[in-house]
């Protein structure tokens, strides 16, 4: 099969804010070859990562993504490698390609599975497919009052697990210690308690440190991104210090080699991998069967659509004792929508990887339309994008 | 001040091929402030770069780096450092802000520097410049003769020190070797020979290594970037196996943290650095700082115009020890025009970092305007990038 087209679908809410609510938009991408298509989702700024792929040239290692995959063959596993080579080196002066390409890898694993009538874990070298806890991924209350009450909720919903994040964790020492209370508490005494700094402790190890006693004493079962995603040294020195509780991060990785210099370097207890950032599911992959090796437990980075769940969910579907998984459960309408089915959790609050072709998720085009944000670049007077205007 | 405004100068040669010459185009950007302007380059792709400052915020960690910069204060150095904290954190998720930045970074010092009537390098901490043994930067021939004949017109036109690189390198072991050997034979015996492999071992360390031979034979100084830039493991084992070759990298680099890593797990002997990607002048100067520290040598990786020259020499113009410096000697037309002076070697073919106001190069408003290209992006009707259509 040939590469006949890749689509980009830069899709918005219409009302866009300053919380860190990963669904506000969305960048599906659409593969076709050979009459078939596959879906795909970037985690990351739609309008640069389009940039990306429509790009002039600047030079030879500084190429848009498209020159690395328009026309190209692509028939199975080794074709996507093949691309995948190309992209990172063609393409290596391009920061923004690592994005961009990830929609489109994860498209055609999509694809391929279609065409072969085989879940994605298959062709990525699974046998079988187990059970995941999903964790419920939400923000942080405002007050610890509000992560009460939302620790409650979850709880209520059936979740035996969560992870708070962000602001206005790191505000305040007595703050985030107030918050900590509240979220074991509203979660109760079994819940698996997760927390996600949102970076904001940059490299300030000593910052960060404050907190692990009211984490230990809750029971935190990780400490996900104290600091900025390559401050390993950081990361290294925290590992250190902590008792129960595990440091965890990766999810800025935009290659294989991020990933696993976190486990090396920043000695994390728990690897995250977001497939829509890390170049794909293959190098997501990879550093699943990385963190096998260390010791380390993977587990997913998702906070869009259920596109992006199941893609996610694919590289580490095989691994049975890789129990967690993250699982948004306050999407914006948008990322509802965008998809006709969607994972959610059984009678015994476990989710399972779609077991069907590709992904298994079906792409609902009304969302397409209804959301679509209308993108035109021009160069020099040639139309180099310009958005879908039907599906 | 008040930072009013932020120009971005997309700027190509009429053809852009596929050679790995990235002074083919350019990114220029004009920081304007309380009546002053400031110069700086990105290097980076120039579509993407523009899109990472203008596009829609996605959410609280993913905004347009405009957000960060335009209507803020820029009175001295610790307004810059606020902002690219700002930038750091508010466009975490998306990967081309550093890019972007790093031409805005490198403009507002240069404007403090015309503010305050100094060198930027006074600004960065130095009390005093040294002068710099520039390396003819160049590409391998196509054949060995070529090699031969360019070393020999490098050495012709007095340069002491010659970097060969890029494709044919890493073809074929007997290949590289003829080159290896025709480099230095046209650069004569005393030259200071140097090798850029651009990633095309990947993280291959045997295929490498295969190489060392021959380059200890010829004396070559440095081996660059035999790997990907993230691939930290490769470099550590390549590094080890070295005799008075050393190993060379960071141009990739989008953060202080990776030049650093490189350096502690890559073990290179010498870190080149891009102040057109890092994000600017002072994360280079905290890598040249922490170079220092670590017994290794600073570079800069310069492959633009002569204001891209001087931004790069700023970070470690106050370092004695770090003689050698990378110069671009067959810049585009472009390059060359972009700014009305220029940094020459002199009669003992060293170069020295302008003894001027800020970044000390002035740009030719001709060249904005010969080179131009014409960019843009709409979204939903709404223009949020035109190119300035007169200088």
């Amino acid at each position: 099969m040939k590469i006949d087209s890749v689509d980009f679908f830069y899709l918005a809410m219409p009302k866009v804010t300053t919380e860190a609510d990963g669904s506000q938009d969305a960048l599906v991408v659409r593969v076709s070859a050979g009459g078939h298509v596959g879906w795909g989702e970037c985690e990351a700024a739609p309008l640069p990562s389009i940039a990306a792929f429509v790009c002039p040239m600047s030079h030879g290692a500084c190429r848009p993504v498209a020159d690395s995959v328009l026309g190209e063959t692509l028939n199975g596993p080794d074709d996507i490698h093949r691309m995948t080579a190309t992209v990172a080196y063609n393409s290596m002066d391009l920061l923004q390609a690592a994005h961009t390409w990830s929609g489109i890898e994860m498209a055609m694993w999509d694809l391929l599975g279609h065409v072969r009538g085989v879940p994605t874990w298959k062709l990525l070298g699974y046998d079988a497919a187990y059970p995941k806890i999903p964790y419920a991924s939400v923000l942080f209350g405002t007050t610890p009052q509000g992560t009460l009450e939302r620790a409650r909720e979850m709880r209520g919903r059936g979740f035996r697990a969560a992870k708070f994040g962000w602001a206005p964790f790191g505000a305040s020492l007595e703050s985030d210690i107030a918050h900590l209370d509240a979220a074991r508490e509203g979660l109760g005494p079994d819940g698996i308690l997760l927390i996600d700094a949102g970076q904001i402790f940059n490299e300030d190890v000593e910052a960060a440190a404050l907190r692990l006693d009211a984490m230990e004493r809750n029971r935190v079962t990780f400490f996900e991104e104290p600091f900025h995603g390559s401050a390993y040294g950081a990361y290294g020195k925290l590992s250190a210090r902590v008792k129960t509780v595990k440091t965890a991060g990766g999810e800025a990785a935009h290659n294989r080699h991020m990933a696993e210099h976190l486990i090396d370097f920043g000695k994390v207890g728990y690897v995250q991998i977001d497939c829509g950032r890390i170049g794909g599911l293959w190098p997501a992959k990879q550093v699943a069967d990385y963190a096998v090796k260390r010791g380390v437990t993977y587990i997913n980075h998702t906070f869009t659509s259920n596109l992006a769940l199941s893609a996610s969910m694919q590289p580490f579907a095989g691994l049975k004792d890789h129990r967690i998984c993250e699982y948004p459960t306050t999407l914006k309408q948008l990322a509802v929508d965008l998809t006709r089915n969607h994972i959610v959790p059984d009678k015994n609050g476990e989710i399972h990887v779609p077991d069907a072709p590709g992904l298994g998720i079906e792409v609902n085009p009304a969302a397409l339309t209804q959301y679509a944000q209308d993108v035109e670049i021009k160069v020099n007077g040639k139309v180099l994008f310009q958005s879908v205007r039907s599906v």
